[in-house]
């Protein structure tokens, strides 16, 4: 534990007596959650070692003698690993005494002018940029999954459902593409957050900014920043880039639950619209038949922590005052949780939805002539008949119909005439399911033509 | 309720017998949280009038009859209000029912190819927009009241803090717009979420598109949508713009609650560096001398609410299927609630800020010499020790003022070299707290001409 | 506004200049959120006249003039509601102005040794108390209307599910009585909070205790509570019995979900298990044919917002310092909603549930052969297999018949044989529903005995 | 991974073709989660193996047999760890594996009339009541710190604050017990945790209940439990036990994190009436003469996660369909999560706290005069005077002084005449802070003698 070691006495200096009390210690560590960041937290030191140069601060040989030292700190961790059993209590103080071992005295240079407080904050965007680019390819392949069985889908009719109702008749593609333009806008929104992460802390200091005279403009372009922070207070504890990645992420699971209980429903016996393969579904350790859609239901569950991680990130945030408080510390776990549990889900959706085929026999017979009864509507508002008279006809017809106990369709032209005048023989006309879908036929409407053109535009918006 | 009357039958049609169970009618009532969206729902219905003119559906003469039938029912409404004891299930509803009295016959041809599925969505988008530009305004307000306080500010160093712990001296003013800038990224993810609710999704229908044909494009145009939706089935169950809102809402509340929690600190009396005007303060019933912030208190705890909604509403949308359901219809409270939260809020803390005032004198006599510390560390890395070596001295040096009970500027310049030979008899220049200030002159630092850099910056953000 | 008028300025004394700034007000007013107190304040206030009087601070006289000014008071504000228009600020102060106008000089007496602090949080407790009451008596009914229903599918075999995929048969009054034991559970929940609740919190003044020699035993037994607070601080402003209250209700409506994800499945046509009845039915205004189950529906939704209420709470709660703070002021809103939230959904529910039916023939319609499964495989453990290979071989035979394209009682003996040697004749006794739900007759199992025994528990537990 | 080894193909029988897609498999592992319930796992095997032998369907050889393998088996886990690198999906699995390698054959008997459903179950309950037992102590070694930093505390009188305003003098015992009470009340909410996990669901079968004549009350005895599960369906799905120990979680971290919000402010330069031990103090990688409260910053920023975890888990609960649904496997990280968070909280905590020490003459030197007002007031009571008379007269001898610059100690009797007659000579008889504080002696109050009491209960509850 660092005060104890003699590299970590030096980060904290000579002001404490004693060591840590052992029941702190666990408490305090990071380096088994924040170790992952070493990546980050070299590229980080490299570009303040260069820029610590550019300010006359460092020697053209002290720069040198860093890169080559953190080059080979880089290298250790690389091929080792973060070395088990350290005492480090963060990657930040890792890599230093690494960097001490590597590097000799120059090491105790680095740090000049810089805080873990805008350190850590550099790193942790240096980390987002990484991980939305990680999630934005991997919700393109789920994106194009879907667009590979909406393919599949286009000559099959299915039920609409709105309240898990039968409504209206869709063509199975129009279906599949759905959860497609909610994926397209969390691109958008993960690029926000992408975004937010591009404005660099560094130079920020603990709290009111750097003494050296840094050029923060020519580091941010150093490491891949488009601007630099205006105000070093709010830059050291602003963590607003990893809620918005935490919303990105809760409300991609939200879309991917939705995604699954359509999958768990219509693999179900009284649905069987869609068989999963064999290689994304699970069985029973009691009931040997069982075929369970488990792919879909870890994904509707695991939204539970995606929105549990974005409320304990703004329950964290909350009430704080102004300036770095280690509280924030507890931002990191979260946000790995939401990105691992991300990048665990969407492959495995994916996968079941590129393997998953349409079971078109079920689904024909499936379909309830009840579905026509809007298309009846339409029919006499065709005929003159205002909407609203017409609706309410139809809702005897439908009726007249059940306590009949026969299909829309196998009531006469004389019975479709003793509730509204204005029907005549061509009602027959109507009891077509590929007519009925496309007779939709507005821009996102269920028409072969429109899904077709649907289709093209999810392409051309997933690329590939 | 709704079946029970004849115009409200029609909403519904002839289906159904008996009417709806008294345990049922409460919760299926909506209109007193929907009717707010009275305005929307006209322009709505005005834009759908003319689309279904344009597409042939309506007669010239009949548009006109629905938009003069709609011109006095808004009339209706904004001079009576909701009228009490109406029986209409919701907004859409009423407006119905009061267009079939003001327009007659032809009212009940609206509702042509439309459903309460994109009706309601399109409201809702519409309501989202208007929303924004209010809290927009409310913000900027917010902004321009601490650039006021700012202003103020630019001569007073006082503490800045990490851990609450006083650890570098910095202007107040820099502490001041530390809460603009969250507050300009707040104003993006409000921008972000008018931008989500910009596209159009009236023609969607119930779930599968509209059978007329309806120009989506010019439809969007009229009512100021920059797109429409591509997918019918996403349209009438997005709600990600929704959900956007609410998450610029829970986290402005969480960028709120930290200028209250500084509030709050700082108008304690063991703080006392700043005083809230007897406007924005609260007494107590008992306690005949208490001056309580309450105004900081109820902003902070309002957060709660905040982050409360988002919860609920991503809550709400897990695990729905695809296509519209019922669940859907709870989203609207919880806007609301969000919005008219942070429109009382967001005034009350602008009055709060602007007429606040610092107190140098108590500022300065809490200014204590070890927030010098960093500034002699500096000096000696300026002398060529390394930051480490240079840290631990100083934390030695900060141990002896200790156990002296001295301040940094009391010890002599022999106690200094005594700890490090490297000191010089011009380390005592450094105790002066502006020259500590001004030497952190990076962009975003604390010096007078950074943070004068820094004004200007907020000022243009802020405009007005 | 309060300290504006002549009652009110009473309330905070004379330390302030001015009044109240515009933008405040609306932000610190609460009587439109605490109004609904108005009775647990007025007993609250009987309690505390009494317990001055017993401490010697009052009179008789005085006490009996106060308490016959709260009478009054109760008397205009039972028949009148709270006055419309009224600048108090919250309810305690209209109580204490509305007293003044009937009692006179000796309402000015009331307040002393008692502050708001400790008076808000007895009338929340009382609150509690009523609410618990009221949600415990709905929460048996909805039981109730699950015993009715269950007790209609005592004869009625249906698919037991998991993951949706159709399990094991069970009996219909088996899943209906499911949700039951969740709701006893639930009735223990809210008695926790109610328990919670019964501490008085009164005669903690402001945050000190009270100097006057009040006996608070006395005054418990009083009001009805049960134990005093044994911490002036932590009785101001402890919230537990609040928190209690909301995790109870979202509990509950996480059980409400599970009960109406049911009903919406179960009403679907593909599923068709039940009926719910035309007045818990609603239409559509597009789709003439529609019943939607909008019951369940709305059920389910509103679960987001009692989810959000407690995480609301919770967030709010977080981070205070010890001793009354006005952030609190927040809890009796989120605590309101939680409970008119199941005031709304409980009946309702219970209705629906009290008048839906059973379908049999739709229910025996949908059992699958691989229900027997289970039944198969546990044949062959009696006849000495063990399990794991008894399982293994049952799965061949369920890929057998379903290459075949035929149910697993229409294989034949030789081809159970061919899968397994210990298979005979008696096989095709498995092949019954009754005699296969009636083989699980452990305490808790489907079969009819122990169903029975269920639903004579069930009785007990909900009375009536 | 399971399908592919010889081992698991038994656990899913031979209804699968093929492996499970590699992007599947690391989704459905759970081992590295689950393992840690291998005792409990362990424990359930041997409960059940007894019951099958007691239902006559194993011999007593088997049992033995069985018995003995689980006793190898613990050996060996307990040695050495879950191996790295099996391919077993979850705990279940790897100990039945390792059980056939163990006992042979009559492993396969074991899971007869047993499905991982009421098998899961069992064990998270049976874990629970140890985590339970694991919380307890650490939350009473937390009182029993807070006693003794309150014993040190019985002769110091500080501010007792209202809205972190200074509201009426306090011991500084009294601020050190309030935290107690809550912690108390936590206790009661983990044993009503405990008590809902107390309840035993094996024997429930995989849904329709255990077709072998299983002693279910014998089970539960042997296995420590007080009651069985009444309906099979139920059982399999509940965890609401898992639900109260979330709740009871964040409720403790709210306490704690009020706990720490006390510990960051009085620990702060500003109010320093406490001083952390260097122990559990820590510095800063920038300025040297930091000594940071971070101990009761990561506290507080924990109770993020702990309410994330409760809503995670409300979410993930919602909406499912009644049975066993794969999304319940997400409870058990969380749970997880929340006790190890605790258990690594809770000891760093009470170290703290108890190394904690007043600094005496810093809390005097910050009381100020205006503590006294409400004895003022109470002054004029105790002659007759109103309270909101009194109340409104102290509040303007507040302005007078604070106008003259003065404590209210300095006004002379001529002054305090001068706003109201009623005062005497003796009015400067109330400057007394210890008097002050014992004038406030009702139980629960900060009076020394009723502090006493105080102490004395809290030590018998928390023994010791």
């Amino acid at each position: 534990m660092s005060r104890e070691g003699e590299e970590t006495a030096s980060l904290w200096g000579g002001r404490f007596e004693g060591g840590m009390a052992p029941a702190m210690v666990p408490l305090n560590l990071s380096l088994d959650v924040d170790g992952r960041l070493w990546r980050q937290d070299i590229a980080g030191s490299r570009g303040w070692a260069r820029a610590l140069g550019r300010a006359g601060v460092l020697t053209e040989a002290e720069v040198s003698a860093l890169l080559a030292g953190l080059d080979a700190v880089a290298t250790r961790l690389e091929s080792g690993g973060i070395p088990a059993g350290v005492e480090d209590e963060d990657i930040h103080s890792l890599v230093e005494r690494l960097l001490t071992e590597e590097a000799g005295e120059v090491a105790l240079k680095l740090h000049t002018g810089r805080s873990r407080n805008d350190q850590v904050a550099t790193d942790l965007r240096l980390w987002v940029r990484d991980a939305v680019s990680d999630l934005d390819r991997a919700i393109t392949d789920l994106g194009r999954a879907l667009l590979h069985l909406a393919e599949q889908g286009l000559d099959v009719v299915m039920p609409g459902y709105t309240h898990l109702q039968q409504g209206q008749p869709i063509r199975a593609a129009h279906w599949a593409l759905a959860p497609v333009w909610p994926l397209l806008r969390d691109r958008a929104r993960l690029r926000a957050a992408a975004e937010a992460a591009g404005v660099l802390p560094l130079g920020s200091g603990a709290v009111a900014g750097c003494p050296f005279p840094i050029d923060r403009d020519a580091l941010a372009a150093d490491l891949g920043f488009y601007a630099v922070t205006e105000n070093s207070l709010d830059a050291i504890s602003d963590r607003d880039f990893l809620a918005d990645l935490l919303y990105a992420g809760a409300l991609i699971g939200v879309h991917l639950s939705r995604v699954a209980e359509d999958l768990v429903l219509f693999s179900s016996a009284e649905f069987a619209f869609v068989r999963l393969s064999d290689g994304f579904s699970t069985g029973s350790s009691l009931m040997p038949q069982k075929r369970n859609p488990d792919v879909a239901e870890l994904t509707r569950g695991k939204t539970g922590r995606l929105v549990g991680n974005l409320t304990g990130l703004l329950t964290l945030l909350k009430g704080l005052p102004t300036g770095y408080n280690r509280d924030l510390q507890e931002d990191k776990s979260l946000a790995f949780d939401t990105v691992d549990t991300l990048m665990l889900v969407l492959p495995a959706l994916a996968g079941a939805v590129a393997t998953a085929r349409f079971r078109p026999d079920r689904i024909r017979a499936r379909l309830d002539s009840q579905l026509w009864a809007t298309d009846l509507a339409d029919y006499l508002v065709h005929r003159g008949v205002p909407f609203r008279r017409s609706h309410e006809a139809i809702g005897r017809i439908v009726r007249l119909a059940e306590e009949r106990g026969v299909g829309l369709q196998q009531l006469s032209v004389d019975d479709y005439r003793s509730i509204h005048p204005s029907f005549e023989e061509d009602v027959h006309d109507l009891f077509d399911w590929d007519r009925s879908a496309d007779s939709r036929a507005v821009p996102g409407g269920t028409a072969r033509s429109a899904v077709e053109t649907q289709l093209a535009a999810a392409r051309r918006a997933l690329g590939g």
